[in-house]
């Protein structure tokens, strides 16, 4: 195994200060991770900012950049995620049937081992936005993948055979696995997806060695269950007994969603795990009053045990499926003089917030998206009663026009101001580079009863850009300390890709028609264009080989946004309204499942 | 539209002479044939050398060449054929479904129109080497198509809306559609699968502007199905009255086979196409007595009424599966200082044939690949009763060692020295660039009866590379006034891909594993190198736009020597015999269906 570092400055930042204060347990985790050559982890590191050190490839000639090769995956329909690398070896996953492939760096990729599990299809039906998965992560020489129908399996690295596996859900209640595992210590942890069946989600903490379970923390529900106690605290303030089951009518609770299938981040010295919680359930919010804690909130946990430090709750008694899930991204910078800790979060209801990730002290909250007119804003006034809470624009709230009621022209769209797709921080610039959808709807709730494994919706929806423009999509730089943002590059369509930040000052994202971009970290200039197979909803990633620095990113269009295309749908409202807003889609591209891989001549 | 030549000298050889004696009756064509900037044809031209005149790429500038675009085609298994370039318009056909994508060249590649046929997909499992389309025709303002389900479809070049659509076939009797459509003058002719079904098969030739039935020329049967007459010679003698019927058992020939799926060339001049007849069914040769005329035969015949001017059948009473339907290739050379015209085939039964393609007569045939161990060759001696046949070796024919017998390290296997994949003409080295399967096989006949609609196929394979070898084919360079080989490139699988030879003394082609390679048309060294996403069977083309030139190949690993990967099959006798002898592709390469473009930077 040839390493051969291509970091030629000093690995400054983030990266460099949460990897000497290290606790890993994973001493083979904690050498691949030290190896600026490896994408050891779904967004490369524990705080998340998907920001390689790698600087071969810069601003000055990031133009020349050819494919060095390509890979099919064999599969179609949405490619979400991106592939690890870990020395000589990559490994890439896919959709459902959810294979996963170790190819060979080092001998022309060939194939070192293929795993495809046996799953029941009737477990596509049930995954609410395409057949997604999100990727793999690695540790203790392991392999960990989390499939459609729940299971998570741990691979061995070299040989691909199955060391443990575990079910984490139950398929018949509508319960799936998209999400990525997270691998912290000696720990896999694992969310849940199936906001829209109403299941009661939670995140999970595996054993790295057998698969044992250390602890489950649900989003909703008693105390013992939500894993919190008489020290944890919202906005300083401590949440006290049953602070979730208060907030909900009845049992509702136990079919709430809040679903947990976003991107996870770890700061080892706080020994805390950060995530967010979706939805809850149904969509209809007349059918279930209350602020429906601890749905679309910010986790704090601790690692050992599951038990919340602090939490936030972002948006609450949901109304437009603003789910919370989106990735943290764990920055130290300063804000008013004064060095933080930070956590920046982009989340699907328009709102840029970041807070002290130490504390949960909400410091910054501002639209990401000018269009975004659900709320005024986050009420930051501490001593207000409504201290954090958004401020809800009646005409845009679906409740208040009564049950049935159409309402119209709100931004974002369900989809959010961004979904899963995840944003990059460069500790050089101090800026985020944030994939974002421009995108309003029409939202008419109705009825709708619980069944154990069917839809639990209860609203119909249709998606459009905001009045008067066309583009679909911003691809943007965000002041973090500010909520401010920098610039802005239009696209037509959602930009569904998860960013790229490098030390060669040179900011990577995918679009939904296709086309791998390379911009200025400075100034959003657009550097490099290739129009791939298919369109890119996977994670732009880099790796070091051979004394070369590689750029990756999977093709295939699909995804919440691409569902028409992925499922066959032509019905406007189908897929929960995406069909319609992005039917254009399939004047661009088709169908795929390609990864490719630049590098400079 | 841009009309640049890329064409700096002049454009020599067999195309120029076509063109300048041109009878097309098509304006459209025409016009689109006379520009080398154009890919209208399947093969490019009517003699079908794959030769294209444009040379801004050169052995010495290949190395640069670089991906320029690609797009997935949403479709996985063999993908065959290539796309056609008319203009500023690309054609992009895929297998079933039978997709056509109309991509604009000039505005960022892209979908100007899609086409896409309700087909059964109980069309599938009748197809018997997987669900691959050889492609497109253009002509008249229109592009066809020869669907699985043996529909021929008119598409409207502009908007892809059918003008009108033919059934050539019956899939309840086997019948299905694979191979590309051929439009010569004002008619547009159309070949047959079903070989392994029973299906009596033929050529038909329908009218350009409605569809309508000129005539049908079928492999085996009475004088006026079969469409000869006394004026129709075999090797330079009149074939005589019921030349086929004499040769079958009784009624066979009903399900004689000879079925009509490859590759056609047509000489303007001469107004003669040139096709070749499959293998006769059932496979199991103990039950079907004779020489099984004409199955297995090279066709020329009037494209005005289909009457065949002269036959010759390469392989009488077929024990191997050799179908005769490679590619004709029509050159003009000398033998012998004398200036011929001259047609050119590699057959599945290892033999390379060079006739005079006004007479049929017989002038070479010489294995294009050594390890060929089936005959000791042709009887070339006129006077010889057996002139123009193979002398078969007793221990490698299937029938002689009795029924159930299992004969051994037969060379070619079934899928012969060469499949459908088609090798190209260069003018300048006067040398063919032929792709071929090393491969050898064991073969058990067994007795089967007729049941319409079921497979008739009364043999069981196991396929392997030659003894003592490894590698399972070669990209050779020929000469086929001498029947020598000049050059042979060995590579690790069957060279599964259409050559392309250029004016740039550059020759391409594909392989299973998916690299695009170019080698010197002189003398076979590699030059450049490209690992596409999966598995190469199209055929490599190239095309000019807007100043520059391009080199394009559809990747999608599949087709009969792809088939296990294909259709995921694992019994090594599956695919008849094909995929035990391939089961390693899978260690290189996974489905896939993408058009990879490549320039120079």
């Amino acid at each position: 195994m040839r390493y051969r570092s291509l970091m030629v400055g000093a690995c400054i930042g983030v990266l460099a200060a949460v990897a000497a204060g290290s606790v890993y347990a994973d001493a083979d985790l904690d050498k691949a991770a030290a190896n600026p050559n490896n994408w050891p982890k779904p967004r490369l590191n524990d705080p998340a900012t998907a920001y390689s050190p790698l600087k071969q490839i810069t601003t000055s000639n990031v133009s020349k950049l050819q494919v060095a090769w390509t890979f099919s995956t064999g599969v179609l329909r949405g490619h979400e995620g991106a592939p690890l690398v870990i020395g000589n070896t990559m490994y890439v996953h896919t959709p459902f049937p959810n294979i996963v492939y170790a190819l060979d760096l080092e001998h022309d990729e060939k194939i070192i081992w293929k795993y495809e599990p046996k799953q029941d299809p009737a477990v596509i039906p049930i995954m609410c936005c395409d057949t997604v998965n999100r990727g793999l992560s690695y540790g203790d020489g392991k392999v960990f993948l989390h499939q459609a129908d729940t299971t998570v399996v741990a691979l061995d690295a070299n040989t691909g055979k199955v060391v443990w596996s575990v079910k984490d859900g139950d398929t018949a209640k509508g319960e799936t696995g998209t999400s990525a595992p997270f691998v912290y210590k000696d720990k896999v942890l694992v969310g849940t997806s199936g906001g829209e069946f109403g299941v009661q989600c939670h995140v999970t903490a595996y054993d790295i060695k057998d698969g044992k379970q250390v602890w489950r923390g649900y989003s909703e529900g008693p105390d013992n269950q939500i894993l919190v106690d008489d020290k944890t605290t919202a906005l300083g303030k401590p949440i006290g007994k049953d602070s979730s089951l208060k907030t909900w009518q009845g049992d509702q609770w136990k079919i709430g969603g809040g679903c947990t299938w976003g991107w996870m981040a770890y700061d080892p010295q706080l020994n805390l795990v950060y995530y967010g919680s979706g939805n809850p359930s149904t969509w209809n919010p007349t059918q279930r009053p209350g602020d429906n804690k601890w749905s679309m909130t910010i986790w704090a946990r601790n690692l050992d045990d599951g038990v919340a430090k602090w939490v936030y709750q972002m948006t609450p008694h949901d109304e437009w499926d603003y789910d919370g899930v989106n990735e943290m991204i764990l920055t130290d910078q300063q804000i008013g003089g004064k060095e933080r800790k930070l956590l920046t979060h982009f989340d699907r209801n328009g709102l840029g917030y970041t807070l002290d990730r130490v504390t949960g002290e909400l410091l910054v909250a501002q639209k990401y998206d000018p269009a975004v007119n659900w709320t005024t804003g986050v009420d930051m006034d501490k001593n207000s009663p409504n201290y954090g809470r958004p401020t809800v624009v009646a005409e845009y709230s679906t409740e208040h026009g009564g049950p049935d009621h159409n309402s119209t022209n709100i931004c974002p769209a369900a989809l959010g101001t961004k979904d899963e797709q995840p944003a990059a921080y460069s500790p050089e610039t101090q800026l985020f580079y944030v994939p974002t959808n421009h995108v309003c709807m029409d939202y008419e709730p109705f009825k709708v009863s619980y069944v154990a494994g069917q839809p639990y919706v209860g609203a119909t929806l249709s998606m459009y850009p905001p009045k008067g423009e066309t583009n679909m999509g911003n691809f943007i730089a965000w002041d973090g300390k500010t909520g401010k943002i920098v610039w802005s590059d239009p696209e037509q369509f959602s930009v569904w890709s998860g960013a790229l930040a490098t030390a060669g000052g040179v900011v990577f994202y995918g679009t939904l028609e296709g086309y791998l971009k390379a911009v200025d970290a400075k100034s959003g200039k657009e550097l490099y264009r290739f129009k791939t197979p298919s369109g890119i909803i996977g994670n732009v990633m880099t790796y070091g080989h051979g004394g070369k620095q590689y750029i990756a990113v999977l093709s295939g269009v699909g995804g919440w946004a691409g569902i028409g295309l992925a499922a066959g749908l032509t019905d406007p409202h189908a897929g929960l309204g995406a069909v319609g807003g992005y039917a254009a889609l399939s004047n661009y591209t088709a169908l795929g499942g390609q990864l490719t891989v630049f590098t400079l001549p």
